[in-house]
């Protein structure tokens, strides 16, 4: 096998090129986020991405981007096109640049035959130009694919370079990154590489990073590289080890300063778990119903709360009034608190989530109410302005936020600050 | 000035290359909307986009991909980096590529202080790197920016190529592109290009093109070309014209045309409205109040409404009841329906939205009930089984759908199903 391609720690870092392939994408008719993702991943390795391309189905364009990126750059990484049809070229295409023949892999054959036994599909139900995808460029390593028919592909071509083919489908590409790709790029054969992900919500991006500069300045194995999100900052830790529980050892530690650091804005440090499912797991441990009432947010806090499979143990309803009669109507706020105070006011929020507990008698309750804009603001009430209620078991917190941005980003960032309180206000009385 | 670029309807198309500038959007901090609104709209000119590139802020990569782009391509357009800080820096290094010198623009100097005035901002909280703004390269034309400080510009190298350099906020990259450069691109120096979009609901890509078929092989001035997105599918009608007047003449007969073709299936001609700020606008003009009883999309229905400015005048609540006892509590549904039927039924989705109209009182309801999945599946009923129920005062439409995809997925098209079966019982009611 190949020397190491990468060391973490080391001072000069692999240059690494993304290059999308599809028309589709190309023309906007699907939004590119495996690119996003790939640079978020190689970033958290300490490698570079200075350079990113689209191309369409055409093996012309395909050969001359293909063909300067290995020129240019370490390691391409090509997603797309390597699908069972006659425009999906980029194995060929990448044979072409590297300068290999092709030949028909059983490992690859093999894959293809296991996928449709999973998915138990008979011989007749499979088209004959799937089995294109077991003809793979020569001397390559072929990538298992769990969860499609295109397995993918690394070409070590003869001047050192790599060039890594991914199939275009996220729930395919990632777990075949993640899985084999990763560990190849890191240089790892015998060893693997162990990577942890600390969550943290509430605190913006440069006022986390300026809490660990010590640790990223420090940092050779393992490695610290911080990512925003909206409403969140991901905080990746990555360590090369010879097996798990070496690479465990080597993380673990820095989880737990990370921890000793941000405590309870951590909100999780698993891999695939969201904002929403940290805080829907987090209630069902705590045998915790919760209720929405919604008004400026309008449906998208329930809504995002929804996704997460599972989350009937611990919802049953949610409200959205969003007319003053419906708040009156449902939660019992006083026509009083409404004429004093207005529907966007601390005094109507806390109403909400109270009326809220007593209607459904839900152990947690969460009541949203601002101004989304863009009109509808005066003197003192700009829009943006957005009032947060959380009562559990009785007790009330209220927050006010003056939130930035059109009336579609304020409604969105409400509702990641609303999930945030939500855990917050669990985590003082539970944790 | 110039020679028209580009004549809509010869054979020869424009090649037109995207740039995006920025270091977020290369690592996948923010997501890259720009390049997708442009390659729509240039696709809808008949232009073709072979390339896209992204790249950093660093001037000597941003030269090679500029310089790359300008060679085999007509025109390049960039975005992003146009900005007052010292790592904006977009528009020197295209002035390099383009051979040009650098001179402060009077009638840039203009645009940013007439934007200072407009956002009243005082000479001392102007920083004095806002003037760089006013810097542009020998000859290019310079681009009023209604919404933001960077003006926007065009330079034409010696060679006839053009370079297009415009600000990364969509808010100002697109009414800069629509009013300014796409009329630029397309040769219209003292006439107008002319543009109508007809959004079309609940008919696939393939069909919609099958049926217009006739109209596109026939196309000169004005063109017509179909653009796709989740749900819908755009067709944009544009003409070349010496005034709007023959703008409009030109463009409406076609727009008839797709009216008699596509009937009740067009939800809008008008550029900026959304499937739901249609329906809302439908709901006001009928003086309709409506309300949402949700189960599966659990709040995504009513979340997409209330993101129309000005929905509080026919949405006074909605209700997500997901549990079945919330559905026997707020809308009545039987438990012998729920017995016999199950949630995810078109009997208890009947019962959702007739409930609705009662407890509400509201003039159309709207009910969705379904198997999300990944989960929950039986014989009978597989995940993304959905069951939505429109009542308008009194009459029931029910529909069945088997959605594809992930759970997201399903919601996301279950909220589009629901708009659209809102809008056709409406139209067949009303229209």
């Amino acid at each position: 096998m190949l020397a190491p391609l990468y060391q973490i720690g080391e001072k000069e870092t692999m240059v690494v090129e993304l290059i999308s392939v599809g028309t589709e994408i190309l023309l906007g008719n699907i939004v590119n986020t495996n690119a996003a993702y790939l640079a978020e991943r190689l970033a958290g390795f300490g490698m570079s991405v200075y350079f990113q391309e689209t191309v369409g189905d055409n093996p012309e364009r395909l050969y001359t981007v293909l063909k300067q990126a290995k020129d240019r750059s370490d390691v391409v990484i090509l997603s797309g096109g390597l699908g069972p049809t006659q425009d999906d070229l980029t194995k060929e295409t990448a044979a072409k640049v590297c300068g290999k023949g092709m030949h028909e892999d059983q490992k690859a054959k093999q894959c293809l035959i296991e996928y449709f036994k999973k998915t138990k599909k008979t011989a007749s139900e499979i088209s004959e130009n799937n089995w294109k995808q077991a003809i793979v460029p020569d001397g390559s390593i072929v990538l298992y694919n769990d969860n499609g028919t295109a397995p993918g592909i690394i070409i070590e071509a003869d001047d050192g370079k790599k060039v890594v083919l991914l199939p275009g489908p996220p729930h395919e590409l990632i777990p075949m990154f993640e899985k084999q790709v990763a560990p190849y790029l890191c240089g790892i054969e015998q060893g693997v590489l162990y990577s942890k992900v600390v969550k943290i919500d509430s605190i913006g991006e440069s006022a986390v990073e300026m809490a660990i500069l010590d640790l990223i300045n420090e940092q050779s194995n393992p490695t610290v590289a911080p990512y925003a999100k909206p409403g969140e900052v991901h905080l990746r830790i990555t360590a090369k080890a010879k097996d798990e529980e070496e690479g465990e050892k080597l993380v673990m530690p820095i989880v737990e300063e990370l921890k000793r650091r941000f405590g309870r804005h951590i909100f999780t440090i698993e891999e695939h778990v969201t904002m929403e499912e940290a805080l829907v797991d987090m209630m069902i441990r705590h045998h915790l119903t919760f209720a929405t009432a919604e008004s400026c947010t309008g449906g998208l806090l329930a809504g995002r709360l929804v996704n997460v499979a599972g989350v009937s143990e611990c919802f049953n309803e949610g409200l959205i009034t969003y007319a003053n009669e419906a708040k009156m109507k449902y939660l019992g706020v006083t026509e009083e608190t409404l004429k004093e105070f207005g529907a966007v006011s601390a005094e109507c929020a806390k109403e909400m989530s109270e009326g809220l507990a007593k209607k459904t008698g839900a152990d947690i309750t969460i009541a949203t109410t601002g101004l989304a804009g863009p009109g509808g603001g005066t003197k003192d009430k700009k829009p943006g302005l957005v009032y947060i209620s959380c009562t559990l078991h009785g007790k009330t917190t209220v927050q006010r936020h003056q939130l930035n941005g059109n009336r579609d980003k304020v409604r969105h960032t409400a509702v990641v600050r609303a999930l945030t309180l939500m855990r917050h206000t669990i985590i003082h009385e539970y944790e």
